[in-house]
């Protein structure tokens, strides 16, 4: 795992205890303690996995005795059929890890599975995927990995690792030579600069002003190539806004570095996957 | 806000942590820290508004002095264009707590539509619409509540709230009738008990047992109507399993109580609202 | 345990940072790190056992190589002398954790104890013994837990579970009928209705309302025994209110279903248990 | 108050949570949001208040608008029918902070009050009355506060602030003598020691080692005043140990300074006081 | 303040909490509660001011009713004898927080100084002075703030913001080519590589690999300036290891960018500043 | 260790929390996940060891198969050059942990060898060396043991533990005599009561007083002579204010018995030992 595990642990043990909270009524009255029993999680569509770990996990918390078998692994592509893992320990644990398993599962391969069709989608271009901060609360760090699963980038995690300069932030700095020139003076020398532009002006004085990356917002494929072609490399360029995987192709092939796409983990589809006990 | 409000603020600084971390590079370093400015909130797409008194929160956390008009309440029905909410403040905290407030706003909003337009696709017929515990972990209290605000309503929270017996439970304590007898011994008068049912010999058994509600799952509209005539008002009726807004409705006319839909809150996809600065 | 574990070591991680703060002056500069002993729980008086694993868990989060030998479990009838539990670890922790494990081993088995005299106090007639939200702040589920091991049921666990109707609620609402027919409307089909009575003209609209449980509320055996046959089965029937050791079989032999009583959680003698250090 | 106030907050915060999780269906879905009314606290018996701001704070932090008016302070003594505070607020945060206020209020009178009865029982001699560390989890500070509302004295908080030393300690530490003189030589100099003694011959080391509190374990009045006699201010003396409110006043007129009574916190009586919703 | 309000007051309620615990001995039990009083924070000694609004908000969080007047900022220069703020509060309250506010404010204006110190010794140059990840635990967010204070700027945050590669990592990846090369294709596009490089050859590769920033660990001022001849502006340029205030002026003259000290913040002496109650 | 596990690795959690936040993109992006290799601890400077097993318990929560060899332990008098641990386990772990386990280790180690360097300028006298309260938010245990571990004691560890009277208590109280009073009249019995002096006239009415611990605040070593004469072994004496390496030694000779220094804890200079990965 990328993510270290107590990190993971604190999300976990919270969505345990928003999922019992006092006790699980049916197990705890029905099912014997000592009983035991194997499961297995399944694949119920194609897509790309993520999160089995984390999953696994939701049991190891519940019943540090059971065991696993897992036969993928996160960032593979699984068709629906597949045996993804199989876990082995108390019944009652097993059920009571199940929902929340689940939902942490199906929705990180949910996240991975949609990345990854942007992914595919700019096959044969120099295009790079990345996420937004438009992701859950409490949930970013997971789904920006999820979307590393998915063959994407992240895009800056938070406000404190890169700056960047939209138009307000340029109305409030005198334009975007002032702004880009105060904000470089004060900032560490690690903090790379954005500036957001929506037309070929902007797009120029982005450039003269020395901005490490230059956003083009809701450009057109033809204003992006005009533009991709007047920077030149001087400065990294990112699209975004209105990129669907009908138009991303389109706008790949103006020569843009990376697609930022906020839907990727604002707006997910659970992949299906269950859980099957015997 | 029919949640408590410290509840809620628990969830919005936690957010904030994860958007901001150390601190907000762009305005930090560019915007006067006693620059003040409006902004406002404005439906790009129509749909039921959630969470407004939540995104408006975010604000209030970071500047107590900021002022707030609304326009639009949870629950509206709001048209592409409307305006939800003023909001005037210090620029620097409306930069900062914009993503974290959309984040929320978006998403409960979109719950709040799908779960709307559901409800609307059983109009006509006397089926309630519920949720389920498929959730995103560390959300659950703010879908549910998103659920209510589109007009339907919440399945059990948690699992000490309610019991559901399924396969599982129900091999374990020896048949239907066994194990709802056994649960019933134990569990305290205000927990009711359902039994997940998939054919029409297990719905004659939960009757039997006294199942207070008998889940119907992935039965056909037929399967479900012939259930509902044996059932005759002893328990409860839900169906659960691979509904959507195409089918909906014919399964809603065959006499259920309740239709559960896991994708009301596991597959969303975020409204469109933005929040313009001045 | 009916308890996920990791809920239960969060109370007991506070208690043992509230009882020793920063470090055992007395352990931590006389005990040599190193020496190792074995304790005896025993009891010192007759009751029912509740809470030696989270007594011995205690150690177990001080000192993981601990061993434990248990003699009796959480339900258990115990007599004074009887050997509870036998631990050996390092005399350090073991002094360290002491103090905390009978703290919470005295308060629940105390909570057990008292249970169980009510549920013998009522034996021979149909009636459940349950508890209330008049617990004390923190310890709600380890009381609730250690209801269920002296034999009694637990009632609601909180606010969101089930639904009382009191008289503050049904004076807003607009009387009993158009309460309960406004609250059915609106909660979810897993939430049990209960209206409290004071007199048998409120009875017989809260069972023409269709509540699915009524409580009696500090009425006598006799009115007790008219309400219930009045209502015959159309509603469980839970008495409430003063009700004691003394009276309780009188109250029962009318043939309600549940008491409640406050008293299990909000008043507990603690059950004399000690650790003895070789 | 004397503890501080974020400090209490954690606690009711905890507590609300705990008697809520997600919403208070009744009030919810009966009770009108804009609703206004008056609340009264009313003893229902007589005793020692404990806790009424802190009640009054469980209501504030639902509902920042709510006003009081507060009668009773806490260490008052108050009998049955006083009029202890009186609160005006929205009806659905009175009708939600109610349960949790009242378990705080109830429990922490109750202290105070079985406090106020063995300061009472002790009257005419220099005994003080103190607690010990036999607290319900999570409530040592709260209840402590309530024991100084009663009258009584706080023996140490916890196991930092002071060293007790038993008999598991003298005996790793090689008798009395050794034992305190290797303490000593290593805690800090605001640690005071105190020596868990037995017998006389124990009291005779205790004095040699220059203890500075000697505790006279489970001794007869006859013992300690023999006891006192011997130490005759060369140390501060505590009585411990099967105390009760029958034998406590000849216990005290052994000349003894302290006497520490565990059941002050571990066992408690809730007072009645009642919370009036007009 | 740069940093979120309520992230400052949780570090400080957890400070609070250290130093109060349960309750303050010697106010509670002398001063009058209502008592009020004036304390002035004056300087000691020369230097610059860093959380005099962190060390007021102390107060604040402590009795919401204290009044301020503040006289210097965060960022001034101060000499001894200066007046800083004035508070009015309660004495109780101005007790309980001094050493908890004054242990803030001096430690934070302690590295704001030094940070100054280094600033200063460099004048005249191009040289930025930065901090690094030698924080204290738990304090680094302040502690970065007081740098900034003091005039240096901010190294990256953590290990999420940039991607520094030291020799481990450079044998991991098979070289300084290789290594760069292989972590660009994954990192996102707002993240800066910065290579450690310890003698000539290393500075060449890592030009080669297109480092954004290029590290000169412990090298001889006449080796950086040779370093810095040859990078010629592909590259920021960072000295680090071994530097002091002797040495800096040396160093920062060989044309390096950025001169980072762990100093700033592992080794940090308090500034003398005073509180003092009228 | 004195203090308990859980709690030291909330502290280091929180470390690591804060130094990774989201990934380790140099080491994730890098390193070959199953990599694996060694380091050592090795002292850079001569000193006083504190943290060993708190730095490598950093290891073991990121890593719990990684495995030690331990050559020092917290105490230990260490040179420069010395092995102190040896570490197997993850590489990409040994990294992340690396800059956490260092902060922690260099600053207690600071704390030690600073504590150490007093306690042998004292040597040939009775006095023992104190910290304070003046220690840094959130490490107020950690800086307490590392003051043991250099041969230092430890003063209070907050205001619950004992009452220092200051010259704002007596003033509010009504002089020494009734202030004391007053305070010993509430006190529980095992707080001992200091109150600070600053002449010969002061010291004569704190004797009269009865207080346990009189602190001669900023006098001479002439001053505190005659001062410790008169008090004659009727309290302990403690001189704090303005105490150097230089000056210690005289005043320590004027028989007082404990020196208390706020620099062992605020003003750290950090030992350097380096973590150096094969």
């Amino acid at each position: 795992m990328l993510i270290p595990q107590f990190y993971i642990d604190d999300i976990i043990k919270n969505a345990i205890k928003e999922d019992i909270n006092y006790l699980d009524q049916a197990s705890a009255f029905v099912i014997d303690e000592d009983n035991e029993t194997t499961a297995r999680f399944v694949a119920k569509a194609d897509g790309v996995l993520c999160g089995i770990e984390i999953a696994l996990r939701v049991f190891e918390l519940l019943d540090s005795s059971c065991t696993f078998s897992v036969y993928k692994k996160d960032g593979d592509e699984i068709k629906k059929g597949d045996l993804i893992a199989r876990i082995h320990g108390k019944t009652t644990y097993l059920l009571q890890g199940e929902r929340t398993a689940l939902n942490l599962l199906q929705h990180l391969s949910g996240v991975a599975t949609q990345t990854n069709a942007a992914v595919k989608a700019v096959e044969g271009t120099n295009v790079s995927i990345a996420d937004t901060r438009k992701t859950l609360p409490g949930l970013r760090a997971l789904q920006k990995y999820a979307v590393v699963c998915g063959g994407g980038k992240n895009h800056r995690f938070n406000l404190s690792d890169a700056a960047m300069l939209k138009d307000n932030h340029i109305d409030a700095g005198g334009g975007i030579l002032a702004t880009v020139s105060k904000l470089r003076s004060r900032v560490g020398h690690t903090v790379k600069i954005e500036v957001e532009t929506r037309n070929f002006e902007e797009v120029k004085l982005a450039v003269e002003a020395g901005a490490d990356i230059i956003m083009l917002d809701n450009m057109t494929a033809e204003e992006m190539k005009q533009a991709v072609e007047y920077i030149n490399g001087r400065a990294l360029t990112e699209a975004s806004g209105n990129i669907t995987l009908e138009n991303i192709k389109e706008k790949a092939l103006s020569g843009i570095d990376i697609i930022s796409m906020g839907s990727l983990t604002h707006s997910v589809t659970a992949m299906d996957i269950s859980m099957q006990i015997d």
